[in-house]
């Protein structure tokens, strides 16, 4: 799903190698890579002398941004681009590769925000944002609570990223027609994904154990904002009709719950080194996902109150154990929550692949669509 | 500075009355909430089904963007695309209208957030979101912590505010001329907002006692974000050249400061009924305003080293009284720094005037302009 010379890159901005050496479609990762590198320096170095401090934080905010993540908006959108027949270079290859990179900024505004509002420690197996300020605060001995201070750095940081993102989508040498018609998908995207964010956290403060609602958040937060409107928004690029819209639309919503289910399971199931959070970690949360609405559901149907007391005891419980973990663990595979779970994400894969086969869509791109499906949700993803 | 219509409207979004019966030139004010009543209605309209609750939360938003505010950015952009040579109407001076009014946007997500990271309780007489928020939740009886899930609903609130910001002013019918000059002021506007932000509350931390500090904040939060760049992005519609740019963002940095200095004063002598905060609030909570930068300063060198201390102390202190209040006023006056703040909100005023007067703008724009400068810095504001 990305390539390995991802994994050895050690330093940020300033030293990455450029993949202009390299045709886009051989290293899709690396080129977004390179386009946020250089416009994240570019930006940092227009702030005015004034503002020195405040660099130094962007410098915090680019380290998390080019730090690693699979890059999976820009590699959607860019192979729906060249599935729908957009060229593999030249200027307007370039422009759009530009434009999809700025989905990466969407997702660090995204990401240093969640980390803060799920009190998240860990990101990519280091310390989140505004625990990073945190600590500065702390370490300095500072003024005021240190917690406050990590806040609001994380608050204006994440800001910034987004502010930042549509600079970018605005800045790529787009024709008039091009960008006009990536408007829907850029401007749905960034509401889409903020109203998955808040179902999610009302859900979790509701206490809503509906499948409804789960499905809900899954399909704004995780299928819209992360598949269905990047490919959207490639094939718009592209110039396609209404008819490939709907179709690479339908894909990418199953394709997106499908992921979701997936990434249910490996928090509940996953490898801390392989996830980067700690195992239980949405448990912990509070996370109402599709997975833990399955299991109250079943357990409840067969009569296991007490194992459904249980999970919604450890739903949002801070001072979750290990024990308690594994317990819930347990209760999912035995009650079918786990079962279930595998089962839809097979549906969903399946029938995201025959919208995909009538998309008319043309390879290269369409076999790499696929092949990324696949791959976002297979067990060892 | 505002039309008087402004005060006798009650309710938002739907009932306003359009302006397009009136000369925008008559009513800057009242066409910039008619156009930001209609954006904001529309992108609730296309959220989709899923998101009710959202909705619901975006009505809050939208109340608190159309609940009053001076629109001072947007008007001093318009008077300065006025004074530039701009036409007070047909096709471009709409399209510029609209790219302004989206100014009101990016200041509601920085209101947002900036009461949520001060833990304001009141802007504007009323609840801030956060709170709201916060109370919803606690009349739910809902599960977790209800500051959290205030938390969260602002920051995403505000999030989301910031995004439509960009999709109001790309949506604008501008020409790609008026759009590629607007480029600079729209980029550095919004960083060099957040980088004042971030100095600000670094500087609270830090306890930075500072001219220098405090100046750099209010250059960067106040001048740069709400009069320079407005001004800036003003005279680039109209196509103004490098010199007319060049005075016009002078002017607007003296006026700026200017403006940060009677809001310092305002913030400690003010009348809440006029300000809508509570009296005392920049103080309680810790802000290093320039005003207080000179008190500590004036205090130290007339070796009155117990009433430094006592407005050390007094600074950011969440139990402070309204006799300590009292006292940092009496000292503020004693030690000459009111005084000062008077002094150079006048020379600031007379130079900034004189920048204007050398821009070569028109009437009736550059009276206007004018106006606008010694409204916002005078007594009464």
């Amino acid at each position: 799903m990305e390539p390995t010379a991802h994994h050895v890159r050690v330093s940020p901005a300033h030293d990455v190698p450029t993949a202009v050496d390299q045709s886009i479609d051989a290293a899709v990762h690396r080129h977004v890579e390179d386009f946020l590198a250089r416009y994240l320096a570019e930006r940092r170095a227009e702030l005015p002398e004034l503002a020195a401090t405040f660099a130094q934080a962007v410098d915090t905010l680019s380290d998390f941004a080019l730090r690693g993540g699979k890059r999976l908006r820009p590699t959607f959108a860019w192979w729906a681009w060249r599935a729908a027949g957009g060229p593999a270079d030249g200027p307007q290859a370039r422009a759009v590769l530009h434009a999809v990179s700025a989905l990466e900024l969407i997702q660090t505004c995204a990401l240093v925000h969640d980390d803060l509002m799920d009190a998240s420690e860990l990101r990519r197996g280091r310390p989140t944002v505004h625990v990073r300020f945190t600590e500065a605060h702390r370490a300095g001995g500072w003024l005021g609570e240190p917690e406050r201070f990590g806040m609001a750095a994380a608050i204006l940081l994440g800001d910034l990223a987004l502010a930042w993102a549509d600079d970018m989508f605005s800045g790529a040498a787009l024709t008039p027609r091009m960008r006009e018609a990536a408007r829907e998908p850029w401007q749905a995207m960034r509401a889409e994904m903020f109203a998955g964010q808040y179902l999610d956290v009302l859900a979790q403060a509701e206490g809503d154990e509906s499948e409804e609602r789960a499905l809900g958040v899954a399909r704004l937060k995780t299928a819209a904002y992360t598949v269905e409107r990047p490919l959207h928004m490639g094939v718009a690029f592209a110039g396609a009709g209404p008819a490939t819209i709907e179709a690479v639309r339908t894909f990418g919503t199953d394709i997106g719950v499908a992921f979701q289910l997936r990434d249910d399971l490996l928090g509940m199931f996953g490898d801390t080194e392989v996830t980067g959070k700690p195992a239980g970690d949405d448990l912990r949360e509070g996370k109402r996902t599709l997975l833990m609405a399955h299991g109250l559901d079943y357990a409840t149907r067969a009569g296991r109150a007490a194992d459904a007391d249980l999970m919604r005891d450890a739903l949002g419980d801070p001072a979750l154990t290990p024990d308690t973990v594994a317990r819930v663990r347990e209760i999912l595979v035995e009650v079918g929550a786990v079962a279930e779970s595998e089962r839809r994400i097979d549906t969903l894969t399946t029938s995201a692949l025959a919208a995909l086969a009538d998309a008319g869509l043309t390879d290269p791109g369409a076999t790499r669509l696929a092949d990324l499906a696949r791959a976002a949700t297979r067990r060892d993803r």
